[in-house]
């Protein structure tokens, strides 16, 4: 720990890291310390790039640099928990992209491994931080459209269809629900509260993984949530919350929104306009921050247990939809 | 059958009766003949607003009266199967309301009736005649959005909760399902076809009806549809069909929609405005009268099969979702 300004490595130099590298730019208090890649190569590249001051050719050597104060985890989903348990059990703070693991049995074992070596870990749940969300959390607390009765919500994109990519790929944990299906189900269990009943279905790509799912939520709060996610086409990527006196809508690409619309009958629409500096990312950045100034090893904001309603909800539309994965990328 | 002018008689005189005989004073060859209430009161004040001939306190008078060509049934739900078969068993062609029947096995018997008496008969499905929706298919047909993968609909409002009143009353057949549900239904079977598998949910009013309603829909052509109803908040009443190459975007209310959006990536969006007349229930007449000056008994834009699947879709969905009606409206 350097007096309140953090050293960040970045664990995996693919597209997202990029662009976490540019949003953590944004903050004064991080400081772009170290990457690392199973390439060197890559590793340089991209540390060149972002003007990181070291490079490492393998994450084992990256975990051992005493300097790291905080590891941000953006390997491909089927290595975030064998990753995230390298940099706990080495005394790393963890920003661990989503999903955060493969399946519930894994993220226990990371929340275990937290709490064993005292080291602070979370999810990169990257939406629950934006601004706009955090105003669309506070209407429907201030009763701005009653009581929620249904949100709808959905993320797509026509992805090209590459088996040899991360997207389509079995073994690198691909398909639609886990990459991006994943927001709209996090939207519903923050607003909502995890489902007491669940029903999906899923399409199938060639490879095996589902191109598309479609998700039904009753919650118990006789609300009900419908989500859906595809890789095969465009959609909306919007979020609707309807309740008993009004609609929130959060506008396209919703979860990294910069506009919420309130609509109310009777009324006219208010428009809550957000001017975001970047992408987005650092305001997650900044919440690992504020809990290592604070000692803690957990956020309050996205907790563990948010961490774990969310996977425990993956894996239950997994099983209504038919989505597995080979043995191999789901083991302890 | 009056020289291809036709006598409409209305049997109902309810809001929807009220808003189709406005529509229907747009076709010259529609001659508003006559209304039949079980109120002479109130036919005799439906016939004078819409300046009817004839007004009658019964409905066994109204099909008595060899002058009338056509009935528009526009009694409650619950109605149609009887009041059908008293104007088929009386010689009437017969346009009648959604839901044709409260279930499958009734709409059995009035095919049955119009085949024996050799009758006009169709389910005034209204959207499928509307020039919106007759384009939406034309551009799925030339295959401007490719193959259809997600369907989107719905179909809310925020309705007065009157346990009295038709909407929430299981005597009458209420329930968000069977009044505002089947469009979407309908929708993602002119579409796709119907489901070879059905999942949903529903929230129930305090009379037993369902408030709510969402629906997932796998069809057999490798797409999905998501769908939702509402009685007990507003929506967005939109329809999106998703393609691998665009999409469709039904502007709302969309079940009467103006303008139907074509979108394309990498292509300026399409817009289709339509200039409707009236509200939109002309077209379904006009095909009605085409139907009878060419001798038929069934119309094939929206046949008796078209009319089978989807009482037969909602009586799967009412399964999977637990709504239920009390028996005696459901008999025979």
């Amino acid at each position: 720990m350097t007096n309140n300004k953090y050293n960040w490595a970045i664990l995996g130099t693919g597209k997202i890291a990029s662009i976490f590298a540019s949003d953590l730019k944004l903050l004064p208090n991080a400081n772009l310390y170290a990457v690392g890649s199973r390439s060197i190569g890559l590793a340089k590249e991209f540390a060149s790039k972002h003007v990181f001051q070291k490079a490492y050719g393998s994450y084992e050597e990256l975990v051992a640099d005493p300097a790291v104060d905080i590891v941000y985890v953006a390997s491909p989903h089927v290595k975030h928990y064998g990753n995230s348990l390298l940099c706990l059990n080495n005394g790393k703070a963890v920003l661990c992209e989503k999903p955060v693991a493969m399946n519930e049995q894994q993220f226990r074992m990371m929340i275990d491994s937290a709490k064993k070596n005292k080291v602070f870990f979370m999810e990169a749940l990257w939406t629950r931080f934006i601004p706009s969300f955090i105003k669309c959390k506070e209407l429907i607390e201030e009763g701005a459209i009653g009581d929620i009765k249904l949100i709808e919500s959905d993320f797509c994109f026509k992805a090209i269809y590459d088996i040899e990519g991360r997207l389509f790929n079995p073994l690198l944990g691909g398909g639609a629900l886990l990459d991006i299906g994943i927001y709209p189900v996090f939207l519903a269990l923050q607003l909502s509260g995890k489902p007491i009943s669940i029903k999906a279905f899923a399409l199938k790509a060639d490879t095996g993984v589902d191109s598309a799912c479609s998700m039904l939520f009753k919650h118990s709060d006789n609300a009900l949530s419908v989500l859906f996610c595809s890789l095969i086409n465009d959609g909306q990527t919007e979020a609707f919350i309807h309740g008993t006196e009004g609609t929130i809508h959060i506008k396209s690409m919703w979860h990294m929104s910069s506009v919420v619309d309130l609509i109310r009958e009777g009324e006219e629409t208010v428009h809550f306009q957000f001017i975001k500096p970047g992408i987005g990312y650092q305001y997650e950045a900044t919440e690992v921050m504020k809990c290592l100034d604070e000692g803690k090893i957990e956020s309050s904001i996205f907790s563990w247990q948010n961490s774990l309603d969310l996977i425990s909800t993956l894996d239950a539309i997994r099983k209504e939809a038919g989505i597995s994965y080979p043995k191999e990328i789901e083991k302890l």
